[in-house]
């Protein structure tokens, strides 16, 4: 099989780290508790590893082509879709009250990342959808909903994000695309989109556009941008499909990786205007998008955690069968398979901790969210709303930059195959490309981190999380094994010079700003170590205690050792980087613009 | 233009880090002064940038193509070839004797750079006739000189290195070919060689192989491996081409990147033999093979620190036309181009100040090369040697790694732009994931500066090294401006870490060889940093005095700018590696083997 589902890590996150007994306290989720994720996951897995996997390297060979506004998505996709949506799977996070099955998002992670780790191109679809529907229970109207949101829901019908623009992409502000109300509370759209996943495919029978545009006399930038729902095909009264929209599909990108999912060029409007509803009112448009977006981001970085995890599973295999060379030791006689050579066994470590890490971080975060939205106490929710937002741009930035580095090591670990495209590692490196780059590039998140995340409460919800991590030090002191020990000493050191930087991100923004920026890429990576670093900190304080139960030995222990090796090896960066931060800042700007 | 010579940064390093003036008074090159190198350097830059450079996406779309055994490469390589050949650089630092210009690598380093930067995939060709060259000039017999060196050192021919087998890669133990010895004195080579760059090809009327292989009743192991020309056409007696040899291209690698350069599968002797000449004695095969790899690994080296610099120059490019948001601290009223954000000139400077620390590490090296070559005094000659042989794994695996981070940087700047291939930045990522893997990986470099570099020594070169950098240090402090001493801060602290594992190295080889080697590519890449580091520091000191004078002060701050962000931002996580070296090599193999 090409992928195993790390179902026994998933649960591990969602039961010791995320708490799902907390989570099922929670109103609407009383049945969704451990015996209920591991019935969901178990069943996920199946679908992905026998049906969505197999596809993945069929379609990087033979990816999606248009012809005459027409894109054609890779064979098998199209069944291999509806037999995701027959499943339930798009609906799973979703309200029940239009299809969905409602559970927690603290399950809904894992299965995100398991169809992503199956198939990117293909999980990209489901994960626009999404999106769509975050919108649209945000702010559509009563009307909205009932026109589109079951068929969304079921799968039937699929969704799409249409933001960029050629001369707007990070800065929305620059968005052109213009939307002419009509007598009949209409809207005609115009405008060219690009980079629109999924804006043109075969495999549902409607498409779902969540289009930005302005109305006429909207206030200049990112105030004066509403969102509309444009679909590709009209939908009646009686909710069967219409005529053809003025939308279509004038050509798809020729990437580096992605190559399945279809990067549509829609053109709205050249033949008399494209029909459009509005979403919400006039000019909150970007409001809204935020909504999704944050939907949208998170699930981003899980696709990092998915294609580490891919990339992980492929090279431990091959660093199991390759045989070469003797192991320094002298363990083996001959020639060994090279999981023999410490190298070998660094670079798969390197990957494992960062992967385990990340993953145990974005359970939390999930669950977080799912008290956030659900809890009877309102200032419990305000608490994990306030945790969960400063974690998105973490999930989202720091475990995308993470894939990337995994999946180059993947290709190391394979050597000269490792080069070839036959293989399969590359594409994974490919494939995680995008990930720093769409949904908001990695500066953008940490544009995220340091404006709306840090300044706007004046540092408060990360001093809040330092916090929580010195209490977590507190209980590593306390176990005291060596493993305990070593871990809080980089876990101190880290969440120290955490706040030094968040104490400089605070006080030196009026000042110098671009100081501020210059680190703020910088700062989410740390942010991001020392999260991942910490939830790792927490799973060996778990596996401690389960592994002197008896209780699944072997696996605890390798908790542990993962945790001792982030501690080790990555988070051990964090006090450096702060410094490049701090004593950085004006080496990073100083260069005149011309001299570049 | 898509690509500009960095003629300046290169004659800098050449005349100030290198001290050309030194290198001209050695014998032969008397005439190889600055004025010289500015001469070569500007005809090499023309040839690169309006002939080969132009090629380089056009091998990137229309790669080498296979039928029938015959490999032809893209539209234009071939003329390109015989311009490049007639020119005369492919013998640039080849002995006059055979038709060479005799000119030291300190110049010819700058011209590797160069035609790399143009086009990867072209510049392979010649790449790899430097290797056979240097073989048999350092074992060829008189009539395998005579026959052979003129043709490959004139590009009349080219040539090829013939390692790799399926079962054998880094391990070249597991070599299987086999060479029969025949009553005339040749040998019927037998066998499958894989991943033979321009193993075939159309470009030049002769490819002359150079095959390990064992004879019969050697001894196992890499003591039984000898080496061997295998020409693809026979050489008559009056030099003209005889008849077609049994070496045969059965097929080319799709590979993620360098794709318009052929990898071939080659058979030899399906037909009963290929015709092959003994090179040296038998079984001495890799301790020539050696001598090649160490000119072909300083090359690969300077490919990485060719592709970081075109990378960078297309970076900028874009930074400087894609408008887009307002700078954060309101220097521009409107959007702006994005090269005014801090992250991407954070990006931008990172990109750089890697790419001149390598570039700067490299000449030097270069420069030792020459000294150890031909300096009259042997003792000095010994040093040189000892100095350029550490630094070898260094520019090799160091200057190569980082230049996927600059690739992958270079993608990031652009944005989505940067993920669709017409953009161009994505095949310098592509291009560069071959780089750390061929010529030996980046674990193949560590183990040979662990083993043959630092054990053999006991450490001794490594220490004399760092005694330099501490001179260095001195003087910066003398100098005494903020920058010198915030580059000499990190300078000491990096060189202290390194002689602490050096130390780590020498003192647990014995009880803890994994633990030594689970170091071993971080070692590397702290000394590449330190290095490179240290260079860029020396460059500053220059830099200080020469705009004190007034020459060329925008150029001078840069650079002083650049070297104080390579401290702040590279030098300064050195400290950190060293403790995960030392502190963290338990964790890094603890991990059971059935655990992964």
């Amino acid at each position: 099989m090409s992928y195993i589902a790390p179902l026994k890590d998933m649960l591990f996150d969602i039961e010791h780290l995320a708490n799902i007994h907390e989570v099922a306290k929670l109103p609407l989720f009383e049945d969704a508790g451990l015996e209920t994720a591991q019935a969901v996951l178990e069943e996920c897995a199946k679908l992905n590893q026998d049906v969505i996997a197999p596809l993945n390297v069929e379609g990087d060979r033979n990816p999606s082509s248009l012809k005459d506004t027409v894109v054609t998505t890779t064979p098998g996709f199209k069944a291999a879709y509806v037999q995701y949506a027959e499943g339930g799977w798009q609906g799973l996070q979703q309200p029940t009250e239009f299809g969905g099955q409602g559970l927690p998002k603290t399950i809904g992670a894992s299965c995100t990342e398991m169809i992503n780790s199956a198939n990117m191109s293909f999980a990209l679809c489901p994960l626009l959808s999404d999106g769509a529907i975050e919108a649209l229970l945000t702010a559509g109207s009563d009307e909205l909903k009932a026109t589109y949101l079951e068929k969304l829901v079921t799968g039937q019908w699929t969704g799409t994000m249409n933001l960029t623009e050629p001369q707007a992409g990070s800065d929305l502000a620059l968005v052109r695309s213009r939307a002419e109300r009509q007598p009949d509370g209409t809207y005609k759209v115009f405008g060219t989109k690009i980079f629109i996943t999924y804006g043109e495919h075969d495999m549902a029978e409607n498409i779902v556009h969540l289009v930005l545009a302005r109305v006429p006399g909207a206030p200049e930038g990112v105030k004066g941008i509403s969102l509309f729902v444009v679909p590709k095909f009209l939908v009646n009264a009686d909710g069967s499909l219409g005529e053809r929209n003025d939308v279509f599909c004038v050509s798809i990108e020729h990437k580096l990786g992605i190559k399945a999912s279809p990067t549509a060029v829609l053109q709205y409007g050249d033949h008399g205007g494209a029909k459009g509803y509005l979403v919400g009112e006039e000019n909150r448009g970007l409001e809204y998008m935020f909504i999704m977006m944050n939907s949208a981001r998170f699930a981003v970085g899980m696709q990092g955690i998915a294609i580490a995890e891919r990339a992980y599973q492929k090279a431990v295999g091959y660093a199991r069968e390759r045989v070469q060379s003797r192991p320094v030791d002298g363990s083996v006689a001959g020639s060994a398979p090279i999981i023999h050579h410490p190298d070998i066994r660094r670079m798969l470590m390197t990957m494992r901790a960062q992967t385990e890490g990340c993953r145990a971080m974005a359970t939390v975060a999930a669950a977080a969210y799912d008290a956030a939205h659900h809890h009877p106490d309102a200032e419990v929710r305000k608490q994990n709303q306030a945790f969960y937002e400063f974690m998105v741009p973490l999930v989202k930035g720091y475990s995308t930059e993470m894939s990337l580095d995994v999946a180059s090591l993947g290709v190391q670990v394979h050597g000269g195959m490792g080069f070839i495209e036959e293989t399969g590692a590359a594409q994974y490196l490919r494939d995680a490309k995008i990930l720093t780059i769409y949904e908001g590039t990695t500066a953008i998140q940490a544009n995220d981190l340091v404006g709306r995340k840090t300044l706007r409460d004046g540092g408060q919800v990360a001093k809040a999380i330092a916090a929580q991590i010195e209490k977590t030090e507190a209980e590593l002191a306390k176990l005291g094994s060596a493993e305990a020990l070593a871990v809080a000493d980089r876990l101190k050191a880290a969440r120290e010079s955490f706040v030094r930087v968040v104490e400089f991100v605070v006080g030196s923004m009026k000042a110098s700003p671009n100081a501020v920026f210059a680190g703020s890429v910088p700062y989410l990576l740390m942010a991001g170590r020392l999260v991942a670093g910490w939830q790792l900190a927490r799973s060996l304080l778990v596996a401690t205690e389960l592994a002197a139960k008896g209780q699944d030995v072997p696996f605890m222990q390798a908790k542990i050792v993962t945790a001792r090796f982030f501690a080790d090896h990555v988070l051990n960066g964090v006090p450096a980087t702060a410094h490049s931060i701090v004593e950085g800042a004006d080496s990073a700007t100083a260069m005149a613009l011309d001299a570049f």
